[in-house]
């Protein structure tokens, strides 16, 4: 006879096979009876200060581990992480958002329960949620509840976006087999043979071609076969850019690595080296407007290869149905191929004038009493970051000044370049430091690539909106370093549009108060705490070579004060371009 | 010819006609033109933190003006309001929630702008918003803009309820017709003749009746008949009592006023006295099982007439099309009526024993020393409260505990009884704080009745969720009390489940030192700030007895410590109902 065990403890069973380690929400009287079950099941339960910081949250996590859990009350809380959850879905996290909904009885009379919209339609939820995620599962039965939950957790897992799945009340505790197979994780419609033939076809446009490019999109972090690309990307030598939203995949000390790849907006040097390629492998596109500097940083169609999760586009071709690839096994095969075939001579490849590299190498050091400019400081970043770091970049001004630093070796970098809610890094850190640190803890090859600090590079404008990030960072103790960048405002907005707009102001806080504030203990030897500004270069460089702010142990806050009227040079160059489209119906 | 104006321009004239004085929101690039308009016009812009809070001060300032205004970017900023939209919907305040969307070329060649989802279907967002909006508007068209806009400010003031409004940047500018007619309100399928018939017929179901009773219920105060029905309450002299959502409404000096109706929670002498009855009117009714206490304290239907906004409903007979009346109307012609005729003789009420009036009477004043207790601390705010503050109580501890205060006149209760999403009263404080300072202004009969303080009661919990509110409170320099109940954590969940689980803990803040923090002016003169704790009775006698902190001028900060299993006593009977019936798949 099958073993019984209780439907929420199937579903967490489930989780933890996926690699979970970690539970991120917020209680309500709805999921109560759900959370008991954390703890004993040994995950972290990390207790956000409220839904939508719990759903960036969470979306870090699932970007370093693969797989991600949120658990929220139906109505109020799904409703309040829902942003978060849109961000998942148009970036590829995957996140499974767990809503305890009402009990089945009172759904079903349309019962004017708390959280409802008073209109007793209880599936309003459900369809909002429809548009934000890949799969939904409402767990009404327990004979249909596991199934229903593996093949929720499958399309989670496969297409790298949240789920969601209803666990009413009085569910929690109905009795389910225990599950004796793993979690079924094939890909439908998986053809091998296809595969092989796309792996032919590959390598015969490598051969052919003579001015070979890799393009590298942040996509690929999905597919989770970093280590496979790089040797890719090292084998065959190829020139290698990366757009913004897939910087730190490939390692940017490889002799072949060329920078990011900024379009219109960048040198013409490599815009016109790019624009001759006569084969172009875009490794997990997404050309947003922003990742693509206003679409001007899409390589020609008829020449490039598409390298996407499950599929392999060639320049205008349509796929079939039954077209269907595994990148991971795609990426090992085609490795051994190039590995063993004579491969086109390496081009030369120039280095723009902008590049970071040249930058960096010819820029003065700064005086001590002089103002931080934005363009010397991102790339003086490249001097504090080691291998290893784990790096988040706010959309806005830290997007575009990541962008420009020389990363060391397995640099983790989390952005956003489709979705761009402001605000979303600073739980995002609090997820992703998280998971870092479970993976450090389980001593896998994950955990090496991720040994070093996790910091946050957010402006003073989007903190201001998750802020209580800082306290979901304290609770769970976890080791980060905050560098907010001060310049007044939304920088980004201003040069976009209004510069002195009252507007584009906002209340000036205080920001180093912070770990006081959200109740960081006092005593250091329990969990330390570094909160500092720097108002010039002189003491910039002083806070920065400070052993303890290097460790990076604890919450370290830098608040850099910056011109408001500073901008990373690639920010004022995109939104020009922003702007523009705004006022001409431009698309 | 007719004068041109830009479309902005139109819409912020048409919000203004309504009573707008102020716009909340968070600026981005595709709203940031729309902003251009708002201070120019005599606006006030709120410049929320984030959305949510946005979303939510919206919902306060509705409450008070009738009107209300949030802009947002289309995607992320708007899901992020999405909850207090939801909130909105379900407690029906009037918000016009106005989305900056891309340029209409982007939208229909399904761009994968910034904010989209990457799949090019610019539809998803309002297709979201359909569920907690009563009228949508895509402004793509000058022709038709003004009449889309007139309508749809229309349904959000007759419903009172949120409607929503998509402008593409491209159409800020665009020139429409100046309006020259005041904007149409007539409510549809009026019928004059309707309401007639159906004065007459209450009027005659009170003369019939011998045991009539007054219930009101929160939703009135959407109604904006609060004169009307304190003057039906007085001349009939009608036993009166309230649900908690409606507390506030009825002059509690009035001596027909007996309480909050808590059904099966409170006195068995009340209950009885309410079963006996053989005539219910039910003003604004909202039978949620908070509200109604597990919907023991819904009226018996054949002897309950509701009155809502368009229509009155005669106990289970349904309504037909065209039997709509308008409430204002219909309230005025019934206090006309029943100040003429003979009323039935005022049955003797008997006060239960749990009445707030007897426990403040009978209450003895503890001991300097002794702990701050939940029953005595809510009946001693009888005591603070002065005549025309506005009152915003939390759900949970703080919803529970101002049920039981006896208020001075004129006071306006703020609360939620069936959305109830933790952390929305401190931006509502901040939103109906700065709709008072408007009306206090304009010397409106409202004006005179918000002539007093705001004042917040919220827990520690729910403080976290949305405590930005605090920022936007000292941006807009507003005048405020806020007394955070603090507890250690959710109480109110640990009531219902898990009292010593780790996911009702919460992490604990510096909760004093938030003025600090978020910036408050250090200068008293510029704006006068306060922040106390109160650990104990004399502690908490002695803060309430500060000539500051009565006078309520700038931001007051009150930190009131409790006990984690003190409970207001109505809290702890919801608690065990609600604990029951999430076990038990009740409804």
């Amino acid at each position: 006879m099958a073993i019984e065990i209780d439907l929420a403890e199937y579903l967490f069973k489930r989780l933890i096979e996926l690699g979970l380690g970690s539970v991120h929400g917020v209680p309500g009287d709805y999921n109560l009876t759900v959370l008991d079950y954390i703890k004993p099941m040994g995950l972290h339960w990390a207790g956000n200060a409220n839904e939508l910081n719990a759903g960036y949250a969470a979306d870090g996590y699932g970007r370093i581990k693969g797989i991600s859990a949120i658990i929220t009350s139906f109505g109020v809380g799904e409703l309040s992480a829902i942003n978060a959850i849109g961000g998942a879905y148009a970036e590829r996290s995957p996140v499974v958002h767990i809503v305890g909904t009402a009990p089945m009885a009172a759904q079903k009379v349309g019962a004017c329960l708390h959280h409802t919209l008073g209109t007793g339609n209880y599936r309003a939820f459900p369809e909002m949620n429809k548009w934000v995620t890949v799969a939904q599962a409402n767990l009404t039965d327990a004979e249909t509840a596991p199934a229903l939950i593996d093949a929720t957790l499958k399309a989670c897992v496969l297409n790298s976006q949240p789920v969601y799945i209803e666990l009413p009340t009085n569910m929690v505790k109905a009795q389910v087999s225990v599950p004796v197979t793993p979690i079924d994780l094939s890909i439908p419609g998986y053809d091998e043979a296809y595969e092989n033939e796309v792996v032919d076809k590959v390598v015969k446009r490598i051969q052919g071609s003579t001015k070979p490019l890799i393009l590298m999109d942040g996509l690929t972090a999905r597919f989770r076969v970093t280590e496979e690309v790089n040797t890719f990307v090292r084998l065959t030598g190829f020139p290698t850019l990366s757009a913004p939203f897939g910087k730190g995949i490939v390692n940017e000390s490889l002799y072949n690595y060329y920078g990011i790849y900024v379009g219109d907006v960048g040198d013409a040097v490599i815009k016109q080296q790019v624009d001759d390629a006569d084969l172009v492998l875009n490794f997990g596109p997404l050309h947003s407007d922003v990742n693509s500097f206003g679409f001007t940083a899409v390589p020609k169609a008829d020449v490039t290869i598409s390298l996407n999760m499950h599929s392999i586009k060639f320049g205008n071709e349509g796929g079939h149905d039954g077209d269907v690839i595994s990148i991971k096994s795609f990426m090992r095969k085609l490795v051994r191929r190039v590995s063993a075939i004579n491969l086109p001579a390496v081009r030369t490849f120039n280095q723009g004038p902008s590049s970071s590299r040249l930058l960096l190498k010819n820029l003065k050091p700064s005086a001590d009493d002089a103002i931080i400019d934005q363009d010397s400081f991102w790339l003086r970043m490249s001097e504090f970051l080691r291998p290893g770091d784990l790096v988040l970049a706010e959309a806005g001004t830290s997007f575009a000044g990541t962008s420009t630093i020389v990363l060391p070796e397995n640099v983790i970098l989390i952005n956003s370049a489709l979705w761009l809610s402001i605000g979303y890094t600073l739980p995002a850190l609090q997820g992703s430091a998280l998971a870092q640190r479970e993976q450090r803890k389980d001593g896998s090859d994950e955990g090496a690539r991720s040994s070093g600090r996790a910091i946050l590079f957010i402006g003073d404008g989007s903190l201001q909106m998750s802020a209580q990030g800082i306290s979901d960072i304290i609770r769970s103790r976890l080791d980060v370093t905050i560098i907010v960048i001060n310049n007044n405002g939304y920088t980004v907005e201003r040069v976009i549009h209004g510069f002195h707009e009252h507007y584009n102001d906002i209340q000036p806080w205080r920001n180093t108060e912070a770990p006081n504030y959200f109740g960081a203990p006092l005593d250091d030897s329990e969990y330390p705490v570094v909160s500092v500004q720097a108002k010039n270069w002189g003491e910039l460089r002083s806070v920065l070579r400070r052993k303890d702010v290097r460790a990076g142990k604890g919450l370290t806050m830098i608040e850099v004060f910056m011109d408001m009227a500073d901008a990373p040079a690639p920010l004022k160059k995109l939104s020009a371009y922003v702007s523009n489209r705004n006022k001409t119906n431009g698309s």
